[in-house]
């Protein structure tokens, strides 16, 4: 019999796999609903489903980190990560329940733009993370952390422009509350989406 | 002389019977506040000193940590969970003091609700936090973690609910944002409570 | 040749030199801003300018842990003094952004005070960080961290009384938006400030 020293690595880049498909699902579906304009109990009950089904993939993760003797990267890296991507789910399936909540029954431009930018970081995000079960070619990885980071920037922009818009022309103290929040949550989605880069690149600096 | 491995063992777990002690009593005294309806100089003084004497343990714990050569879970986990029990009693103090500062002087049934829920939470955490004393009895440790999360379930939908009706039949716009922080910090109580038996699990996981 | 157990320590120090000369920077004209109490499109690129430098003194401490094979302290502790060196320079900069987007065109008496503690409690960070270069010296870095946990208890009654006096004096909801944002967000400036504290506190606990 052979000691198998890393018996399970490939099940941890398979759940990360798995994890971050539901964001990039979650995503996908967020951008749909903000394009359609309003959040009815339907969309609720999907992207809750996306989130439930992501919170059990991140408790296997942490399960198998806590069991298992040898894990591919710092724990702690994989742990990070872990939380991370599952905040991306969590925030998004928040912003969702706000859409609901608030009664928002109006396209907005400016969160369907928003929408767009989370789609796309977190797909560089998914192509990041995925990228590690590769970690000698680290060039895409790179690329897509870059690209993670240059979406977050514009995310910045995107929301303090949208907020001097916001107070320079609603003049409603109650609808400038409702979407003070949404804009702000959904730069934080960006703001996540940079934490996992951020991670992912200390993986690779500790791996080539 | 024998060399004593584990030392201070026992003064860890009673260190953080001390702090969940103090959890228990800013949550019950929480309740009474808002029975009452208002917080006054007395009441915020109370609560003020609960905060105070649980900042003091949480210091103990992590000076402990950081002198003991051995502790009994991960350094990791006890750090995190000591952190985490500080911040139960930083927000529910946090939450009277805005109570007190917006003039909050009227019973409100959801925040009664809600109190009510958070006691309940944070008596399970005790009983989690407690049982790690034991953790080869594991059973009552992982129901009342059970329970927690449970719990958290049920703030989430009593949260949503009442900044629904808040948005729904709230005119006033200040009240609004007193009521949406009031309401949203009270369950961020039951997710911080969540996040301490996560902590808990995990060290049941790699214990027993 | 000598093999260099400690080849790269003072540079960390040096760093962390680095960046917390940015926060102190941020600080001290952050309150030049308020004091002017507007925030144009060149105030706001200057603070930019700083955030940006303390940034990639940040990613270049975070770089040089992962490489390096022996560290001053824990690592940890390491990691977690810098991201919080960043947070302070991070929020001081968002609070400017706020400033230029809600149009504040007015001295703002509670703010100018607020600014002037934040430069205090950050000139503090400064001299306790700095003082990590010889942590057979405490004395001086203890006292450092202790003002930082006085100014941080004194920042936290200024917010709780501008609060109060906003709710109770300002009827236009959307001014009461703008400023209970900018105070809370002045007093977290405190908070990151005493997390500062808390490491450089732990850092000595293991080291004297």
């Amino acid at each position: 019999m052979i000691f198998r020293l890393f018996p399970k690595d490939f099940s941890f880049f398979e759940l990360f796999k798995e994890q971050v498909d539901c964001a990039v699902e979650a995503a996908a579906y967020f951008k749909e609903m903000v394009l359609k304009g309003s959040v009815d109990h339907h969309s609720l009950d999907k992207i809750h489903h996306i989130e439930n089904r992501a919170d059990d993939v991140a408790h296997k993760i942490i399960d198998q980190l806590n069991k298992c003797f040898i894990a591919p990267f710092d724990r702690e890296d994989i742990h990070n990560l872990t939380i991370q991507i599952d905040d991306i789910v969590d925030i998004i399936n928040a912003i969702a329940s706000h859409m609901k909540i608030y009664k928002i029954s109006k396209v907005d431009k400016g969160l369907v733009e928003f929408a767009a930018v989370i789609e796309e970081s977190v797909q560089a995000v998914a192509r990041a993370v995925n990228g590690l079960s590769n970690v000698k070619k680290p060039k895409a990885i790179l690329e897509a952390c870059v690209e993670v980071n240059r979406l977050e920037n514009v995310g910045d922009a995107m929301r303090d422009e949208l907020l001097a818009e916001l107070f320079e022309s609603e003049t409603n103290p109650i609808e400038v509350i409702k979407w003070k929040e949404i804009y702000q949550d959904a730069e934080t989605v960006l703001d996540i989406c940079e934490d996992v880069a951020h991670v992912v690149d200390t993986i690779l600096v500790k791996h080539t």
